[in-house]
């Protein structure tokens, strides 16, 4: 009798586990996401950013597995967990397993105001990002045609709420996109003077990177013409504009990038969660109260000793833990004794555009060109699938050397930002 | 003082027009569109297919006209046209022109079923491209999960409803991405039982084509496994299936390439029209009481004396009136006369699977591999910017020699093929 092993999310956790137990005997696997492909959420921010296009950074989940005899895929929503008696409830149909894994990674946070989310979409999934592009781009449509010079400076206003890597990215992105690529196409307005702002509430960006590091960012970004401003809340986010400590910026393109919270299941599991909501697992990744049960990734909750802190929410922890699960598993089929996780730490990375970023790994720190191409070959080399590897060195050497941008399609006919709201375009005879 | 040209739509007929104004002295031309982009509809099917990107087939237009010092590029919607005193107006401002050229392209036209449009989406954009590309993965998906054999048939049949070349392509590529491509990927459905049905009222398919042609496009469509029902009517479109003739068909998909109507826009001409709705223009390709508005491409109806028809909606045409209303212009400012458009007719040709093409050119007709490389070498050399011929030659490279689908994904989480309408999928413990 086969053992059954399902997993509940095609991210980097759940990815990586179904990878190792691809072809393994005695054991079946289902692998069940609410889509039907994985993402290489890291890349996101250049599919907001028309860069790239959501396929080159995506690829279906039952692509990569056409060739695992023992992997069935499905695209469903998972809506019960029974841990009594070992099974899952899904399309109303109970699905038995004897390993559950759970990596259903996380979405934003706005810090219970939800109505934030209409204003300033964070960026987690494709049709955030297409709807980011759309803000983005439809804000200079808009100021091009705009008579009245507030009014236009209000679309050429961008604020990035948050300053870890995803928001540096953005702000980085939107600058260089406005100085470098798009200022040529647009004949009434001086794109080079899009006000480009970076809220961040402690007290300096990165603040998981080095000292060091968040300095040399700060300043390349700043070199970018980004604003930063440090120690500040953002509040009283509206479709009109955001109050930064107490100064009120009209703004129509809000960007979140400030928290997230693990993905609702967590609930389900009837186990202590920390206050951010994600789950406490034991040393074994799994839940205290059942060792059958795995959590990983964003929704997991796992105390690293050396940091004396919980790990944080990176695709390299999440990778790490799903292969950690699966071998756990052959293990145990094995009758070996489980071994506790182990994270290996390989360091940090972030980009601030073009020929810049911060690299640090061990007790190395560096910036500039050679950080930025470690970037770069470390991504790609990450990309799951030969294909989107091909298409993505492609299009960044396309963007290199013709400053060009990608994918600038404004999809989604409306000329609404938010719903129910149009942004006004002055009058004049 | 300049003359004002006012070219309202950027699709062939109108892109032509501003390309051949581009950098005229004594012109200034003012482009606008509803969307920021030109999209190349021969190939949209493509898109709608998972065989291609949106963006590798649109580009920019404001891009295109980045070093056209008298072109302003504006996106926006037209609300009135005031014929009398040349002006018309665009969010409440009235803009003045000495000339206008009306291009703005048709839509999908449900015989005045307008109720059929949920059910049975069209393929003009790209946001209907991704929706058809949505349904179709998504019954893939759904049917893979689902238990109950007649609900399994009705999510892997799939309808088409007209025989154009939109149609039949359509049809082709849904034939053999499920017996070439994708079938590998899922475990628990034979993806080559896929029905897919082409449904067309007329008695032949490609009924523009000669016969011997359309006789030719059908056998290959059948050797793909298309189902072609002739000379019926589809009517009672539901999102569960739809009649066919006298016989019921249960389906889930249902993608309509049967009629199109010109864009409203004529109807603010106060022009006589075609019962298709479509500008009656005179020779010179203007309303017959005002020589200074063009009407072009898909809104025209320009008779056509060696054809004794009215001339068809074809690309070729809008692009060989944009390019003449251009040359009138340059010519009418050069206090020339004015000369009738002549239309050179360079053929016809469709595609309809790997290989396979249709070429009609003057009295030549051709098929097979031959025509399909035909075919492809068109439609590269008629994409609009190089970017996007290198992108989509690349992406067809890789689908030929790996026989692999390029962007299969399912954008817009939603369990819904209709709003309001979940799919049931059978119960079973």
């Amino acid at each position: 009798m086969k053992k059954k092993v399902i997993i509940i999310g095609g991210g980097f956790a759940g990815l990586a586990a179904a990878q190792r137990l691809s072809n393994q005997k005695n054991i079946s696997v289902t692998l069940i996401d609410r889509r039907n492909h994985h993402l290489f959420q890291p890349l996101l921010y250049q599919v907001a950013m028309a860069g790239l296009n959501p396929s080159d950074i995506s690829v279906p989940l039952r692509k990569l597995f056409s060739r695992s005899k023992n992997i069935t895929t499905l695209m469903a929503e998972i809506e019960t967990i029974d841990l009594e008696q070992n099974k899952i409830l899904m399309d109303e149909q109970w699905k038995p397993y004897d390993y559950l894994i759970v990596a259903c990674g996380s979405k934003h946070f706005y810090f219970g105001k939800n109505e934030w989310e209409e204003v300033a979409p964070g960026l987690k999934t494709i049709e955030q990002a297409t709807e980011i592009r759309r803000r983005v781009l439809l804000a200079f449509e808009l100021a091009e045609k705009e008579t009245d010079e507030e009014q236009k400076k209000a679309l050429l206003t961008f604020v990035i709420i948050g300053g870890g890597p995803t928001g540096i990215e953005l702000a980085g992105s939107i600058a260089e996109m406005t100085r470098y690529t798009l200022y040529k196409d647009y004949k009434k307005i001086d794109l080079k003077k899009t006000r480009v702002v970076l809220v961040e509430a402690g007290n300096r960006i990165l603040k998981a990177f080095p000292e060091k590091l968040s300095q040399k960012a700060k300043k390349d970004l700043q070199n970018l013409g980004v604003e930063i401003i440090l120690g500040t809340r953002a509040s009283n986010l509206t479709s009109k504009g955001i109050q930064i400590g107490d100064q009120t910026l009209k703004s129509y393109t809000l960007i979140w990038a400030a928290g997230v919270k693990p993905a609702k299941i967590t609930e389900k599991l009837n186990s202590p969660l920390l206050p951010d909501g994600r789950v406490k697992v034991t040393q074994h990744l799994t839940l205290p109260k059942n060792d059958s049960v795995f959590v990983l990734g964003d929704q997991a909750a796992c105390f690293n000793k050396t940091q004396n802190d919980y790990l944080p929410g990176l695709a390299p922890v999440a990778i790490q833990q799903g292969k950690y699960a699966a071998r756990t598993i052959l293990n145990d089929l094995k009758g070996k004794n489980r071994k506790p996780f182990c994270y290996v730490d390989k360091g940090m990375m972030a980009t601030i555009g073009r020929s810049k970023a911060v690299v640090q790994t061990g007790k190395l720190q560096f910036t500039g060109l050679f950080a930025w191409v470690t970037w770069v070959v470390v991504h790609i080399a990450y990309l799951v699938r030969f294909k989107n590897r091909v298409f993505v060195i492609l299009q960044w050497a396309w963007s290199y050397f013709k400053f060009g941008s990608g994918a600038r399609l404004i999809v989604h006919k409306t000329w609404k930002f938010y719903s129910g709201e149009k942004i006004p375009i002055s009058k004049k005879d």
